[in-house]
């Protein structure tokens, strides 16, 4: 496996681009467009949200129903959310124009919004720019693309990665936009990814799943579910390698550990790039009774305000960690609990080391922080990465409008 | 019911003091105690956090074994959790202390820690002061003992009320602290209670958790739980009322209401002066399928901290309300949803009301702010107070050693 350039477009016969069309203010890039030359096996993970936004239902609908995709439109500024029942038809507009100007069936164009809930969808506006958009399309546009995804992200995120399967060089590539309302389940993440392997339907929501599972599903910078979390796979099988179809080949778990790295890449872009975020912390919980238990643990600890705000100050309250662990409602024993800060003990069965918190100033000095905390109860583990809370997020996220 | 004069001490029988004995920095007070000339019925409920304080594990055995108490004491500054089997040792040498001093058997002295977690309890300084604390405790001393029990608080919180109870005058007076990780099921938050009533144990502690399930346990600042959070009434039955022993008199209703009441009014002191608060915020949910999803509802919208920057921006991105309400994981129909601030729809019906944000603007800029939600299914409702967060919050909590 090797990392290569050319983001979301790396694969063969994959085209994007990314233009103004007017939603967000001072012409910023807010119209993006992925191509495939020919229809590709397409599979999304979508929001668990009980009120996801219109193109999630859409795109949800005709993947269910046709699990093939040749194009994808996103909008940046606007969430297509809670607009009523014209919100469907207009992801509907958009789509057919899209499908229309290329000249292909509208159930193979999918739809991706992000930004504010609660406001009706330009579709005049993007229908006038998708001709634009679409003949912009070019294999070098991938960063123009991942550019007119942001939102209040700092930095574009992509990959692009080259694997060797049954003799043949295949290729992935990702793009990802993050910042706010991350956390369980996808968070105002969307993230598309292409791939020129070839490859049954099963295997390929497999694959997406387990990388999903291990990477956009373990960050957390708010304690936020969006509405519109979307992960779209295309598999367009222009690599020209004999079809993947059995789940022990090793070649698939090849590829499965490829589209993983993407997504681990991606989710580390993320959270790195998280709404005031001064801190990566990486939290550990093993000794659990189970997964479950070890998942509530961290996830506590993750979205505990007070945790948090204690990594901003850099204050090795290693107190705020033990009052979550109390809180998540796992089953632990306060007498075996350990607990470490950057791979020092600060609590070990049951008792604070005995160095006063200033000895442990340093650890948290540093821009990434290693929590790790051993139950010693089972086998159950889990771990995800999270920011802290800064005076910067409070004041990001009082403002957006 | 008359609200009177007094706080904790109101009732007949009752005494307090506050001193400092060098917990905190500067001779800020830090100590406090509260005494019943007599034994009194007494009740506690406490944190459901895994990994209680070493106080509630006292109290906690204490009171299911005997039921009664004649002191409490209570430090600030320091919450004795988390320092190992020590803890729960040097709580013990402090009520010894106590009832050493006081001619009392020791079961009979209660002890309640807050502040920093994971730090010994500094005995020997506490055990110093006591007879001081003890010698200093008076009727009109109630402020000193509500100033003494205060961590981040701005301000002390007590009350006291005057009740007729089968023809006789009855009193209730309480403290309470607040301020940071306030949340369900009890939140440090400690709370105080006592009374001059005659009533039997169980109405006592029947009318106790009627009281702080509707007032305490309704409350969120941060979405953190304590490990400390306790809450204690005394009755010591001085009002030479006749007891109360029946469910139905009544009388028990009278208490009930006196006792919520009171309960209210030091749980929006707590809310008011939550870290860092600007806005005080009440969120009710009605039309869930039951009260549980009604509740899951209400503080999902509570603990998010995107509506909480923007209730702090006097933002009306009611697009935040939606997105925590589709999170909760009760059932919703997004077809069926309205949503109100201040009174004034702003999404009915599923649909937004067609107004610009900036038209709601104005209901932001009040300090207190209503928001109500209807989902329209069933008869489960559920409401609870609230606060913004603010750099303030951030700032605070970053700092606190």
């Amino acid at each position: 496996m090797k990392i290569i350039r050319g983001g979301i477009t790396a694969p063969h016969g994959f085209e994007a681009s990314g233009i103004s069309c007017g939603i967000k203010k001072g012409n910023a890039l807010d119209l993006a467009l992925i191509y495939s030359q020919q229809p590709a096996l397409a599979v999304g993970l979508f929001t668990s949200s009980h009120f996801p936004a219109n193109h999630v239902v859409l795109d949800r609908t005709r993947l269910n129903r046709y699990g093939r995709a040749q194009a994808i439109i996103v909008n940046s500024g606007n969430a297509n959310c809670a607009v009523g029942e014209k919100g469907l038809s207009d992801a509907e507009r958009v789509t057919d124009k899209v499908a229309k100007v290329l000249g292909i069936n509208s159930f193979l164009v999918l739809m991706a919004s992000t930004g504010i809930i609660g406001k009706r969808l330009p579709v005049e506006k993007i229908e006038r720019a998708i001709p634009l958009l679409i003949n912009t399309k070019r294999k070098d546009r991938y960063r123009l693309a991942s550019r007119a995804i942001m939102t209040t992200d700092k930095k574009p995120k992509d990959i692009a990665l080259e694997l060797k399967i049954k003799g043949k060089k295949i290729r992935i590539g990702a793009m990802a936009k993050g910042a706010g309302m991350i956390n369980p389940r996808l968070a105002t993440m969307l993230c598309f990814i292409t791939t020129d392997l070839s490859i049954n339907s099963k295997l390929l929501k497999k694959a997406l799943k387990e990388a999903v599972d291990n990477s956009f599903n373990r960050i957390s910078i708010d304690g936020e579910m969006s509405t519109n979390d979307s992960v779209i796979i295309m598999a367009n099988g222009l690599a020209g390698n004999r079809r993947i179809d059995n789940l022990e080949e090793s070649d698939f778990l090849v590829f499965s550990e490829g589209l993983r790295f993407g997504c681990e890449y991606l989710a580390r872009q993320i959270v790195l790039d998280g709404e005031g975020a001064t801190k990566f912390i990486s939290i550990k919980v093993k000794g659990a009774k189970n997964r479950f238990e070890a998942e509530r643990v961290s996830r506590t600890i993750a979205n505990s305000p007070l945790f948090k705000t204690a990594m901003y100050g850099q204050n090795p309250n290693w107190g705020r960690i033990i009052s979550a662990c109390g809180a998540s409602e796992a089953r632990l024993n306060p007498e075996k609990l350990d607990i470490s800060l950057g791979g020092q003990f600060v609590f070990r069965c049951g008792k604070p080391v005995g160095k006063d918190f200033q000895h442990f100033k340093k650890i948290l000095e540093k821009r990434e922080i290693k929590v790790e905390i051993d139950l010693n109860l089972g086998k159950g583990e889990y771990s995800l990465w999270t920011i802290d809370l800064s005076e910067d997020y409070v004041r990001i996220n009082a403002g957006y409008e």
